[in-house]
């Protein structure tokens, strides 16, 4: 186990009643002027914005809306809130809606403590560890941004995808009433699903060794998910399924399951490469077709760490099985498993050109700049043979 | 799953080298003047209590040193540590030690902010939410009173054993260094195996439906801890054995167990009563000897639950077994795990008289003013009919 220092200080109120619960929450805060920003017109039409908007005045601060966030969340729309939380003293940001609109906060809460443009921090060229603080009411359960010190975000100019965390970014609280989500689409609740199970396989495919503890945690919180999983996406309002894909969203990415170990975050890397070029690739979707190329590609670096994916997550038996055998049935069962969710097999779904997968591969590894992976490390060519694979060819 | 709030602010810092990290730990918490709570000569002759020194030297802050805490905690040197408190004014408790210590810094900080004698808070006639800031370094891995709000403590003239909890006795940070608990014998470690154990117990036999995703954090736990905790006690030294029960003592005691449903407790307050009036019994070993008792007792009122716990925690198929049957193999595995640590099996081994139980089942009813248990009530009655069961009759 490698030495670590875990620090969650978000506050979670969770449960059917949660949202009452604002008002204290902001007051407790000491917010003054609170931007609420959100995503697109469902939240006005669904009469959530109308709820906060009574909770905020509840606690008796004054506030101010931005709406318009969608998927991939873009630094142009952010640089928009940077410039009126300076103009009208905002000091404090609620997120309503999901990582998405969470992140957008995060990049907005980051940049109204800055001077200089807010994407300098994803070039590296500046590394703040201050920012407004935030809190958000939950309404899709996937990216685990609300209890997360990271943020990613997108430049629609450079068609670049970029991460940045600091533990400034932990949000103070956030409100998760799983009644919110009976809402989200087939479509969305397969996404959400596929990304809080990548954010725990990416910490559970570690090179470090014996930390047998956090695998445990690890693998229950993936098969209870996967249960979950299929529930929701059948039944959209069934309460328990609901409830368990939000707190897993939570703390499948607030650092719980990676403590002790170094994680490798490739296919989400790659995944942003993609997503970054192609806006019609849903995140989680992305992952679905990734995840099983990057397998299949590294498995052979530590084989004896995916026949333990396929028997405690997936429930596979090695019996009669070679090693490589057995980890193939559990990327197998993982594929499925996704397609059952409605997810693509390959990249070919998305539309995307063959041709422009060496584009990717340089852009993902910053021309050459940086590799990927904890498991096994990956440089440009490797990368651009995951993207073939993903491909489908 | 029940609603829930989930807050635990608590820093760990964690690994070979967490105790470097005091110095800057007390910074950040705004200590000016420190009370360093300990237990015997060990932390003295083994130069810990040095290096805590030269980190407070370090931060550059005063200190005042109170030792002497003995297992099952007394008020009476609570009280010693509230008067030092407000005639030096301390404005911070560092523990160093196991939930011992820990617990007892827990009193002081809480009979610092009062005017009235400390004893009254465990007696329900005051109630309070403030306390000094507390911090730990813990060198054992038991009571995970480290991430925890809640503290028990034991009145000498009383022969009583209570406990209190309140948001504000969760510690601001805790260093743990696996390293530091290499010492521990053989019989604390087994006492801290079963405590921590059975944190996770009491928090798995709920009343509550349908929070599989909790039940699979707890099983995992369970499962490690059960490895660690046979392999710490074969080989004092093995490091990842001893940072599994570190990390299992807080998570399993910091509330994530028990997110979503009701626990029951029974177990630890049947064992408070037994140990507030025998001072011999070690409350791990005590807990090892009412377990089993208490399970045998309620099993009945929910066989499928206990089934479960024979089958994940315990590896126990139920083929060709009878429900009843299988619970009750899962029974005897638990209470063969804690004799093959060297845990009692029964309440003759403390030399408890048996004429004595009918008072013990008086006190921990508060003489009949209150019942316990979450997956089934218990009167007095019922109470003693445990104890009774636990005695070997």
């Amino acid at each position: 186990m490698l030495d670590f220092t875990y620090h969650i200080p978000t506050k979670v109120v969770f449960g059917r009643n949660s949202l009452n619960a604002l008002a204290s929450l902001i007051r407790e805060a000491g917010a003054t002027h609170v931007l609420v920003h959100f995503g697109g017109q469902s939240a006005v039409k669904s009469g959530l914005i109308d709820k906060v908007k009574a909770q905020l005045e509840e606690a008796g601060v004054r506030y101010t809306l931005l709406g318009g966030v969608a998927p991939n969340p873009k630094v142009s729309l952010a640089r928009e809130g940077v410039a009126l939380c300076k103009r009208e003293g905002v000091d404090f940001i609620l997120a309503v809606g999901g990582g998405s609109v969470i992140d957008s906060a995060k990049c907005i809460a980051l940049g109204a403590k800055m001077e200089e443009d807010v994407w300098n921090i994803f070039e590296r060229k500046v590394r703040p560890s201050e920012a407004l603080p935030i809190g958000s009411v939950l309404t899709i359960a996937a990216a685990g941004s609300e209890m997360a010190g990271g943020l990613v975000i997108s430049n629609d100019e450079l068609g670049l995808k970029r991460d940045y965390g600091t533990p400034a970014l932990r949000p103070v609280f956030c409100i998760e009433n799983p009644e919110l989500t009976y809402t989200v689409s087939k479509w969305q609740t397969a996404c959400g699903t596929v990304d809080i199970l990548m954010h725990t396989f990416e910490r559970y495919f570690t090179p470090t060794e014996d930390v047998d503890f956090t695998d445990e945690l690890c693998e229950g919180l993936c098969r209870s998910v996967i249960k979950a999983g299929s529930i929701a996406y059948e039944n959209p309002t069934d309460y328990e399924a609901r409830a368990t894909l939000m707190w897993a969203s939570s703390l499948s990415q607030n650092d719980l399951m990676g403590m002790g170990r170094r994680a490798d975050w490739a296919t989400h890397q790659l995944e942003h490469d993609l997503s970054g070029m192609y806006d019609n690739v849903s995140h989680g979707a992305g992952l679905a077709v990734i995840f099983p190329a990057w397998c299949r590609y590294v498995m052979k670096h530590n084989i004896a760490r995916f026949c333990r994916f396929a028997e405690k997550v997936w429930g596979i038996s090695g019996e009669g099985l070679t090693q490589q055998q057995h980890a193939e049935k559990g990327v197998e069962a993982a594929q499925a498993y996704f397609v059952s969710l409605g997810m693509p097999k390959d990249l070919k779904a998305f539309g995307v050109d063959p041709d422009r997968l060496p584009e990717m591969a340089e852009k993902c590894s910053f021309n050459g700049q940086r590799t990927l992976g904890g498991l096994h490390t990956l440089n440009t060519e490797d990368m651009l043979h995951i993207y073939r694979l993903a491909y489908g060819d």
